[in-house]
């Protein structure tokens, strides 16, 4: 059998290495983007490249940014005393899609772990510390996943930060918008219950 | 809302290009990709930019090539009388999977389409009938695909082909293995009827 050309299987296994792009498709994409013209695989590359380089994380809150602050920190309008604690970036831009909240964030960069040894020190919890001396933050809504680690970092923040005074919210956990009740699994279910509000 | 910063939206937009990427995964791509060390973004991008600029098409088949002759027209021991004719370099790649076949190929880079416009003079057919000028030529396999395109390309090959003493055979139509009859089509079920053999 003839081998595959090594150009090719050097696509295929750059391709191969993104998440959810097994083999097969990696084959696919390549033979794909070798049948693109050149200048759109260019356009593609740079895309990628140039776009990596000019992501870096903002200097107040750890957001994705351009230069040194993020959009959101840069505007003013959004200094509303709320600062939003999620894991990473991602989460900002889910929340962001929501168009609803108008404070900042701040993103933590990963969530507390003893099984992967992730400890208070390894995670942007001082640098959140730092951010909350400034008076006018009036309230921290700790967003971080509804998992065991997003719970115990979560935990750990709300402990210490209750004691500064400051108002500290745990995002809603419930039946989600859409679902069916008959397929949710028992400890949503049971934090719904818990979480019920008179209508 | 803050608006998705301009690096990460056109990442998102070039990914989202790619056929089966949408944009739900163009985004979780990008997302991936900023995540990514620099270098390693750095070698992705230059393995389908320069994997892309490296290839070119074999001057005698048609097949995808890094010099002017493809793996398989450079190899002597391919040359065995027998050319195989397909429609695009991916169904080469197809094929040289099975690890059977000896001999080399013709890429026509598409089938007549009258529906599309796409006649004889637009498909590497031409290049066929110089080839098939060599005596060493005893016999020329039809691969298309078993569509109403690849079906006329075949027929009209054969036409062309049949009158110059070669060989000229299809391959052959019938249930995929490992299939099921229950889900297998008419029109395939017919074929496979028609095609059978003495065992």
């Amino acid at each position: 059998m003839a081998q595959q050309l090594e150009p090719i299987a050097r696509m295929v296994a750059q391709l191969a290495r993104l998440p959810s792009i097994g083999q097969k498709s990696a084959q696919r994409l390549a033979y794909h983007i070798i049948s693109m013209p050149l200048e759109d695989v260019k356009e593609l590359a740079s895309a990628l490249y140039q776009g990596r380089k000019a992501i870096r994380y903002c200097q107040c809150c750890g957001n994705y940014a351009t230069g040194d602050l993020c959009n959101i920190c840069q505007d003013e309008n959004r200094r509303n005393g709320q600062i939003c604690v999620v894991r990473d970036p991602r989460d900002v831009a889910a929340i962001e899609r929501m168009r609803d909240f108008g404070g900042t964030y701040h993103v933590l960069h990963g969530t507390l772990s003893p099984m992967e040894g992730i400890g208070p020190g390894d995670i942007r919890i001082k640098e959140l510390m730092v951010r909350l001396e400034d008076d006018s933050i009036k309230e921290v809504i700790l967003a971080t996943n509804p998992d065991i680690e997003g719970e115990a970092t979560a935990s750990y923040i709300a402990r210490l930060v209750k004691p500064m005074g400051l108002l500290v919210t745990r995002i809603a956990h419930g039946v989600p918008v859409g679902s069916d009740l008959e397929y949710t699994d028992e400890i949503t279910l049971a934090k719904a219950m818990e979480g019920r509000r008179e209508m």
